[in-house]
């Protein structure tokens, strides 16, 4: 890419080269399939065990409860499909209306199946409330699926409580947490849930690979059926450079979590000075305490295409919603449900600024609005 | 890997050096979201764009019938499970006894949800033939599932008149490429059929990541549901790096097809030679025109067990049986299908030459047998 100032680490980020390095001698000599009986084998076998090992650890759950995907997409449809189609079908299932659309789509398609769905409320500030999901709790609820963060606000879900709802009403707990992790600490233990979704490709990891945590003892069907790879549950040859780079990228990320949260609000809070500073008017959406460099913002003067496009001549990548909906110019459902006319949601940018961003791409960032805006 | 003579590329490839070097940008500095609205996502879209024409181009498709996967396994249970969820449910399906475990598991899965399932029996030799299917078609079949080439045997099957027979009957065809393509030319248009798996990892591209051939009007739905990539049909954030080397991959093997398959039915011949010569007695099994390169022998004085461990000892990697079944004990479907005792089976190892390997390492695998077997 030539030089830009990227500022859309919600969409995608650039593999760690700690990642990189470490995916290496699997993209080339250490190639064996590891799920064959011979000393070829052995290497990409270890490298699994190992990957396994290490995620177990960033997120407080043994290393049999984790599960290699191939990516957020697949660990959502897992584990809303896999729990659906485990034991009495169809069952109703419990969402919430600001989910990703790879949660929303998956339920959405056991609707049509014949689950009664529920998409609970949110508030104007993007939280799933306690008191919504004890007003919208049907009988029988089989799974609850209610993100960890918002990939649009960056609200933190109360997820330990709901779960603890859900659980009390005899429902499982699922929890997207695509967007969280590799910006807040992370405990499975705490959170209370029984499965868990993760992208590498959004904490510095390769793209095509995720994980889905699935608490021990958690009735779950198999979305890949075929060989017998991740304790029969996952089918299909492991990508082995993938896991170990999202191993790497995940370990990188936790082990500075403090620091690197610290940088993000450090980043976060120059950005919001800085506007104040040049005088330019702004609404910041969700609440105060969101996932650290993450700011849903909306300019009134501007159009956000118009925004996005300027600031992108200008070298500055930020986006409008959920990247997977760049190319659609419907108005984002998450910005609906928080109350937001059609018009406001138009002004809206989602700014997301990650690892690598400095003190100085938010002083441009800064100008490059200045310059746009006035 | 330390020195091997590798001839277990039916289980996975070396990446091909080529599609590595064309990967690399995409694994570093070309790393944005390519379905986002920015010029950070120009290169990775138009990279996608290519793929997906080399791809087509490939296999004699166009661009928008080639929809990018997770690998084999996904490619399987997309055709399988979306064809069947896509308009009326349940309704028959039908498969043959020598698939592999990724197209006989989500049959098996719709099974228990009310589809019929009839698996065809193969031959001997390990056909399965046009007279099976026309004995074993229920009425009302919804798809028929059989696969290019079988991948413990290599014996290539009858697909284009199986799928005049499906479609005279109304069924949609599937064949799962995953062992065939790399190893013979292929036209979805001369086959005729409806949807068609590719695993990359198979052919030298990287794993995680394949392709399914859908042609252009059949009616199938998301296996994984979610954000709007891949025309609507495959969700999840395009894993651009993989599909970029995937398509370096097959090019490669597709423009040097007659050589490729020179190269192997050369090796092949030189091992059969050799182990003839040196007085070794062995049974191939299949027929006489499979893949090249691809080899089912039984060496009836010996446990493939104790064979493959002491091949494994010599630097001499081959497996006995599918790879995703390594690791467990039980005998071959695919044998017990074309009608071999426990015994034979269990005396059965799988050869698969591929690319890289030489006459000289014809050679020593010879001689490491004459010293194991004598």
């Amino acid at each position: 890419m030539a030089h830009i100032i990227y500022a859309d680490h919600a969409a995608t980020t650039q593999l760690d080269t700690a990642a990189l390095s470490a995916m290496m001698p699997y993209l080339t000599d250490l190639y064996g399939n590891p799920s064959a009986p011979y000393s070829a084998a052995l290497a990409p076998k270890e490298a699994l065990r190992q990957a396994r090992q290490t995620i177990a650890a960033c997120i407080g759950a043994d290393a049999d409860e984790i599960f290699f995907t191939g990516g957020g997409t697949e660990s959502n449809n897992w584990a809303i499909k896999g729990t659906a189609f485990a034991g009495d079908f169809p069952a109703p299932i419990v969402t919430s209306a600001i989910e990703h659309h790879s949660v929303l789509a998956p339920c959405a398609a056991l609707q049509r199946l014949g689950c009664s769905l529920t998409r609970l409320p949110a508030t104007a500030e993007g939280i799933v409330t306690d008191t919504a999901l004890e007003q919208h709790l049907p009988q029988g609820t089989k799974l609850v699926s209610v993100m960890l963060a918002n990939n649009e606000l960056g609200t933190v879900q109360p997820i330990s409580s709901l779960a603890a709802i859900a659980h009390r009403h005899g429902a499982l707990f699922h929890t997207d947490a695509v967007a969280a992790i590799g910006r807040m600490p992370l405990d499975v233990k705490a959170l209370d849930v029984d499965l868990l979704s993760a992208s590498a490709h959004k904490f510095g990891g390769p793209k095509g690979v995720g994980f889905l945590y699935i608490k021990r003892g958690t009735p779950i069907a198999p979305l890949l059926d075929g060989g017998a790879q991740e304790n029969g549950l996952r089918a299909g040859t492991e990508n082995v450079p993938a896991i170990v780079g999202m191993a790497a990228a995940l370990q990188h990320r936790t082990t500075d979590i403090g620091a690197h949260r610290a940088h993000l609000s450090h980043l976060t809070a120059h950005f919001l000075e800085g506007l104040q500073a040049a005088g330019i008017s702004f609404i910041r959406h969700g609440t105060e305490d969101t996932l650290p460099g993450l700011l849903s913002l909306a300019f009134p003067s501007i159009e956000a295409e118009a925004l996005l496009h300027r600031l992108d001549l200008l070298g500055i990548t930020v986006s409008a919603g959920a990247a997977c909906n760049g190319t659609a110019t419907t108005t984002s459902h998450v910005l609906q449900a928080i109350g937001l006319s059609e018009e406001e949601a138009a002004s809206t940018i989602r700014v997301s600024f990650g690892y690598t961003n400095t003190k100085e791409d938010v002083s441009a960032f800064i100008a490059a609005l200045q310059s746009i805006l006035f």
